[in-house]
């Protein structure tokens, strides 16, 4: 596996990594080259629209997006690019990342975003789902989010309570 | 006043017209020179980006945007202009337009988009606040502006029950 | 490319079906070669989880699952299969498709389910997202998903209002 | 009263034992034998279908099953046992339970799961109602039921106001 | 099995009835004795004060309790006996039964209610609950319980779409 | 005025006096006769119909009920006697007093609850309510009750920012 | 009783009429003066708080306001009057008029209306509310509010299910 | 640039100065003159009618209001000018600033209030909208919009992670 990366993490501010250093850190876990970058749909559109636009010609598989509040980020990068996108509602002041997730969610037909649950665990499932995806033609992924299931299954059989 | 657009009405859809007309016969009522199209932030974001960034240039004075779901065009617009731009929230068929109410209005600091009602009533107040802002210096847009509050409050004392 | 099914589409009820079926022509008109089953897992959970477990050794790559009200099915399937799982949320009769949505979305980290909007555009998003999954090493997937964008873009720019 | 657990309390993480624990003091408080179990529905869904499909021929007469999120637990032990099923919707993070409750308590017909209010409360409740259901055939439950309600009213009626 | 009723069917409006009715039939089905009442809690307290509180005592072994809106029946009755009483939210007209169920659901400690869904699956199940509480001592009860499942399994897998 | 309690200010558990003591110090600031009792629906429910039924025979002219979560007090307490009855929605810890609300306000036609915000506001409101009821006959609380408002609309002329 | 108006019942379009009505004939019902008029607060802000100052002056004891939407009403004339004014959430179009019922109930302290049922319910209510505020010292409104519930609870009772 | 004020910066209680000083220091960011005033629509209604009224006779241009709750004042303020309003949904405690924000953006037909996002961030882009207006005719503070924009992006592409 070479270091050219094949996932882009993106989010809309800064604020935003401590939910999606959590998809960064799982896609370290599985050893798969990624970035991480702040790319803003409303500061920086032209910014967000390159980014998108070039993804695929880079060498990107799939894009992680997370935003919060009128979380518009994953949708427009999706209608910039055929590649897979993967939107994380960041948990927003407010209204908890309700707000988020519909603005995630929500899209019309056409330009699809694959939603996460908010907040953390969404995070690290959008790098699962990423692996998921990478591993339908490398091997050595889907070995890794095997034993990365059975570990978890391990660990929940050997739980104890008080 | 001249024939030159001074209002831009677009939607995300076709199927959004059935609402947006209303923001249209309210501006055509008040003899506002506008024009209405569709541009959809996921389908045609290129377009979305060209109309949004030329519409100072061209004349435009404000944009009102209707989007429904996962609302994107009013934020993106705005992301794109420096013009005063108008969100409607469009009637969602899952979830009654409170997903695109949020879509719109939960805008993050520095890019905003002020939000109207869901629906017919939001795209009336669309186009009586872009009547408003051009008001500003067209003293015979505010005149039509007074009349029309004043007619509407002559209607409300005259209604009777039953 | 041949007939063994790549896709699959399962639905919690045949009454999800009308949603449903927007999948699954969606597939048709990409010519991606998928199955449609009837797979309750709470009626059936014997049968849903025989159907998740076997789904890559026959062939398939990808599974779209349709669900409404306490909507399990597509978590489920993604607990027993490594394969990339898409959830459309069926809009419910009470709560029009927001018990379906978050019972579908809020998976906890470890089994990620790409989760669509609610209804008829969410079942054609899942295909789409299948389409381009599939598309990573299927050239002519992706072809064919750029030509369907474009002929969007195209419709949108030809649209008249009245 | 024998030791053979009567009522089986699992969760879906250890988490969400701060919660479940209440339901498990409430059975001690009662004398109800009881264990108490980690059961993932997605980490561990053989488990989870191993421990739904023995838990009467090993003697249980009633499950309790607390998880959180896209609390999928209850529903599909439900599905996997005639046993009563009571559900306890935990308080998530981002939506407060009520993805939780939507998850467990919109099941649809056919597999009842008996839901509880979301937290502690419900946990509580919880117990009570397994008491409830096992007093049918034990009568020196009934009268400790009874004796824990007049108990209650009781303190009710003794509390003062400042 | 006698023909004294082991299950109160109540509801607090008699139109209530057109959904309850479907927890009446499927009593009918599996051949429990039961009766259907209206019994309001807030226009006849009195009345429901003596329902519940006599119930036990009259031979009933489950109520099941309907309401809608602000639906204090089934709380209300459960405060008065200490029979298992299990409760459907009616889907209101305004808030489509979230405030039924919220109603319902969220008992404080003390005083539980096993809640069903809203609307017509809800009042399915609830039946099915009392079925399975019953069952606990009446064996022909649990076979019917286990052939209504098998049934209902195998309706699902002989489903065709289209 | 005589020290013969005016206003009944109950609750449904000892908790809720954070709230309720806002009522309580309102009506001694208005210098109203009042009691203050805990009164639970459901552990203490023969308590609350005596409460609610000799209420106006004890000379009471108003009860103050707040209630959280699935908040019976105040409508089962409104069904048992003809006195104006006002609900005061307790902030409940998972859904925030939305569950206390809908459960207070949404009473069916026949015995209305006069509903007041969630919490510390809503239990002021309460006391000022039952106020300007009792005013109707009584000159010198109507005068208090002015005197109330033009205090506080002095405070707001008065007030500076930074 | 004279005919001079007890009760204003004010609402905020004339298109509320159709649920207000019910509090206009149910006042009827029990022969209490009252008047309906259609005063908006926001297209009549003068004649709003004119019919809201002058109210009492007039020889009203209490005001029924019905509104919709960003309802306002209720509140604003509780800022400009003394009297007990009651709230009533109109069913709105796009939110069902879960939007009506916060923007009338939430008032912040000070200021108290007292809020009914979204609805034909709400209104109903809202008379009857009136009635029993009236009925502090006129005896015969106490006893058609008596029978009036005697009367319901007869109906209850004498119901039949099929 | 006089010192006349031409954004006038309201509020409907000092506890909302910490959410609105953000507007007003924007405002001073760009060198906007402006006021601030605690304005209550419901404790001080005529002296928010007379602001209101006279608003655009003293000069000012633009009307920002925040409101918490049953948020009334933006839409009592528009009620009474034709002068723009921008209104800022303040957090509330129990609902976190759902009800204010429905509160505000649902306003009927007539009578505008431009919306902004809840809390800090709204409160931010309602002074960058009122310099968007004001920039119709101030050809330097469109300049300084757009410098604030451009050294927003320069932040963004800027900002690095971990």
């Amino acid at each position: 596996m070479t270091t050219v990366p094949l996932v882009g993490v993106i989010m809309g501010s800064k604020s935003d990594w401590e939910t999606m250093r959590h998809a960064a850190e799982t896609l370290e876990q599985f050893q798969v080259p990624h970035e991480c970058r702040v790319v803003s749909a409303h500061r920086t559109p032209e910014w967000m629209m390159e980014y998108a636009s070039q993804a695929e010609g880079r060498g990107l598989e799939v894009i992680i997006a997370g935003a919060g509040g009128a979380a518009h980020l994953p949708g427009m990068v999706a209608g910039h690019t055929l590649l897979p996108v993967i939107g994380v509602p960041i948990q927003s002041r407010a209204l908890n990342g309700l707000d988020s997730l519909l603005s995630i969610v929500q899209m019309p037909a056409g330009v699809p975003v694959a939603t996460m649950a908010i907040g953390r665990a969404g995070a690290i499932n959008a790098a699962l789902l990423a692996v998921a995806i990478l591993g339908a033609r490398r091997p050595e992924l889907r070995q890794r989010l095997q034993a990365y299931r059975q570990e978890r299954a391990r660990q929940v059989l050997a739980e104890t309570l008080e």
